[in-house]
């Protein structure tokens, strides 16, 4: 389209329209602060070389997708997240979606849980089943997936600190289903450091916590090797206020110290390289989301093979699961948000996603209906079905403006993560609070920016109805957590004290030495040994973190 | 980016990696049928020169856009289409939309209005303000726009035969306001060509139709210089179930007749072309609807300087409105239209549009509620203000796919015209049938294309819900019919009738001969002659036309 000459006659086209422009047209800047030039031409993307930095789908960088075909082979999964209230809740939520053709499951786990308590703890009071399923023992596990083949379905956990714990149940599920599990395909979330960094459930320190994760790493590539041993998420760093860069950058050290942590342990990097996800937010820049994705492709793809030396190309590629931003749904005229979330949606789908949740219109207000997330999984259908968007491969490959963004996401994330590099990297920047720091600014100039009426959120600080409606609270039942204390107290009952006693006795000097826990774990869950149980091991030997324990 | 050494290597490497492709990878094409490869890159917009195909946003051809500043000067007028029931109700909806900072209004008239029938005629009978508002004479145009002053507002009319009497009631209740008519701004749809073509609403042959037509041109270019004196609709040919391309140049076909027949009528070109303006749809295809208008705008460009040798920028510049698709909304779960809404109008902005009609989710069923039609209008506020995509002018250009669409419409459009041409124009190819049979064919694959399942519509032939909604059938007031019958009766007894007689005798005798008709039409219509009594003349002079009436 444009050799040298052409390109010296179209950036003096630009200038001369540029000067007839008048000068009152306001700037602009994308979220992520990025200004935003009214046009963009081929003069703006002269210095990008089609072939290093986007190159073809499935091949290196991966600019342009992590697989050859991406949906012309096979759409992305419709993976939406659900689980709340019992395992028996979840478990016909489950099979509803499934009937609707919903590709993948999706858990959430309740508070307790995810902090590694039981449902009687004292601390578990009021969280029991609120925030997602309240899983105790294997027994409220193996109610999760009554009836639903573990080799047939693909299943995403969203779980952190205790990860290995509920990896270690889905195991023991699919063994007394007869499901080897080799044959089991999902992922964990298993990504602890952004806890400390954004989400505040984490249990232990952040050296064990990285033990912890990479003893999945070493035990899912021998025995459970078509899973995805993490989900390395930027979807809470974005939800605590980040920009669209940081979420790629803070994202991205993240992994870089995952990767550095398995190959101390030994781990050759392309045997569970090609086992890493990532998790990242579609929030509501259309072009700054999906020039995001393209360029945590790229940036990631050159982590890969330059700095880890990874051999295998899928070691290179980035592959993600994608949510729709909850932070940018509104209480107020909450059904505007299936508008905005059917354009979060195809923001993730233009940048390649491999699967996705739709949030439900009213996740603002209380947990989502079932007219509300039909609504949410619909919209998947009909971006993948109805509106071509899925047709061709990277559709805005070549955009002078998206390419132009995806250079500069690319570049300012890189320049990040060479920052946190010399800091030690992001163990050390966490706790040095640099990119807790990062992200609390960020939020508060996009919070100042929605007071002045700088960005407009609309029916917030602009368009708003007077009245508005009364948000709508979904309260979980109080019976709830009853039943899942008795049905706790149950096993504790029936199940042999013995055996339990012994099994955690095993975890503890194991956790001690330097084993991979993994067998550990599955031989406790098996006898039913709780999670509060097996956590309160572990804590005894690896201690708790506080905020502020580092300086 | 790319110079021919660099072309000839990702041509190589497009090769090779094709070559590794699995050999199942389904074929697609776009709704228009153009094949769609699975990757564009580089190499496919080779051949198109960014300076003669794309240029400068409100330069020749256009590509980018009519105006250099696009929505970095100013946002699309959000336009919803409104005004069923009584001219009270419309004015009503006018306030509210007006209030809500809808920017525009646009108003539906009812089908004896639209076919030049006053309400008490015998073919009018449970017609009366179903489809809009019913406009018998002056005195409900002047309810219609009580308390709003008409300089300050942008006013759209959607109505074609009668046109003329319309905008001469608009002129006469300026006057009565006080406006000078060169003040005021606004639209008439004024497109009788595509009524014969797809939507029916002629009432006399082509040719006298053309003139009325013409003399609005003449007519507002000395006197309503601001006011855009046609919207040449493509909308309704491609609810009509033409495609894409079709669309473009069946459109861009009917526009050139109308300049053809204006500079034969000794209208200088550069008079009235810059006050054309277009009417398009935006489907669902996102990507080809937004190539669609980038098209259109190149290959209107030529038309109007290489063909009618138009000299002044503004008569190249293709301008446009757009609504979305009503015939892609379903019936079945249609809360989903929204978000088919929501994808068909960033359709739209992406490829420029001026202003913008949504179409409120429960339009398949019913005239829209206030709710619906709210979600409707913040579905663009949302659009304009938290999706970032008016930041950049024309943010798709440069894709390779999206200026490999382009081009492939444009050259498609462009065949249709030579073949149109060939024919002897628009007029003779409607009367030998050429275009409805082009429209008729197509909607007929499309048709198949849902039953056989290959073209998947959520919710109609996938994913559909058992038991589904009934629909809700808002239903006209019959009282509606005879208060409006009364305050026709009304009028007329209190007119004066001989003033209607003398003015109605000498349009009667304008129509017989060559002049402008529309002093003669405002002059009736300030006496109170009702549409019908217009129309009536105007029939006798130039009698009627049914389909068939040409080979």
């Amino acid at each position: 389209m444009s050799d040298r000459e052409s390109l010296k006659r179209i950036a003096g086209g630009t200038a001369r329209w540029q000067a007839q422009l008048p000068t009152d047209v306001p700037g602009r800047e994308t979220d992520a602060r990025i200004p935003v030039a009214p046009l963009y031409t081929p003069a703006d993307t002269a210095g990008i070389d089609y072939e290093t930095a986007l190159g073809w789908p499935g091949e290196y960088p991966f600019t342009r997708g992590p697989y050859p075909t991406m949906y012309r082979g096979r759409l992305w999964t419709m993976r939406q997240y659900a689980g709340y209230g019992t395992a028996e809740e979840a478990n016909r939520r489950f099979r509803y979606l499934l009937e609707q053709g919903n590709g993948g499951l999706s858990v959430a786990f309740d508070l307790p849980t995810q902090m590694g308590y039981d449902s009687d703890h004292p601390l578990s009071r009021g969280e029991v089943g609120r925030v997602g399923v309240a899983i105790d023992t294997l027994a409220d596990m193996e109610i999760l997936f009554d009836g639903i083949p573990l080799d047939k379905v693909s299943t995403s956990m969203t779980i952190n600190a205790p990860a290995a714990v509920l990896l270690a149940m889905y195991i023991a599920v699919a063994r007394r289903q007869g499901v080897n599990p080799a044959s089991l395909s999902g992922t964990v979330q298993n990504d602890i450091l952004k806890e400390y960094l954004a989400r505040g459930t984490y249990i232990f320190p952040p050296r064990p916590s990285l033990r912890l994760v990479v003893d999945v790493f070493a035990y899912c590539h021998r025995h459970v090797p078509r899973w995805n041993v993490i989900s390395i998420s930027g979807y809470h760093i974005r939800e605590a206020g980040s920009d669209a860069v940081q979420e790629v950058a803070f994202t991205l050290a993240n992994g870089i110290a995952y990767v550095t942590e398995a190959v101390r342990r030994g781990l050759d990097v392309d045997a569970f390289g090609p086992r890493l996800s990532f998790f990242f937010n579609a929030h509501m820049n259309l072009f700054e989301e999906a020039a995001k994705f393209r360029a945590a492709r790229r940036l990631w793809a050159e982590i890969m093979r330059e700095r880890f030396k990874a051999r295998d190309p899928r070691s290179w590629a980035l592959r993600f699961h994608t949510q729709t931003a909850g932070s940018a749904l509104t209480a107020q005229q909450p059904e505007l948000n299936a508008v905005r979330v059917a354009y979060q949606a195809l923001a993730a789908v233009l940048g390649g996603t491999q699967s996705l949740h739709t949030n439900a219109w009213d996740e603002a207000l209380a947990l989502p209906s079932e007219q509300s997330s039909r609504i949410a999984l619909r919209t998947q259908q009909i971006l993948a079905h109805e509106t071509g968007v899925a047709d061709v491969i990277d559709p805005l490959g070549g955009s002078y403006f998206v390419e132009s963004l995806t250079e500069s996401i690319y570049r300012r994330a890189r320049e990040y993560i060479r920052r946190i590099d010399a800091m030690g990297g992001a163990v050390r920047a966490i706790e040095l609070r640099f990119m807790q720091r990062e992200i609390e600014e960020s939020a508060y100039r996009q919070q100042q920016q929605v007071e002045s009426g700088q960005r407009v959120v609309v029916g917030v600080n602009r368009y708003q109805e007077p009245g508005g409606q009364q948000p709508r609270i979904l309260r979980v039942d109080d019976a709830l957590e009853r039943r899942q204390v008795e049905r706790l107290s149950r096993i504790r009952r029936h199940r042999d004290g013995e055996q339990v006693r012994s099994a955690l006795e095993r975890l503890r000097e194991a956790a001690e030495g330097d084993d991979n826990l993994m067998p550990y774990l599955i031989d406790a869950v098996e006898r039913y040994a709780s999670i509060g149980e097996i956590c309160g091991v572990l804590r005894e030997v690896f201690g708790e973190y506080r905020e502020g324990d580092h300086p």
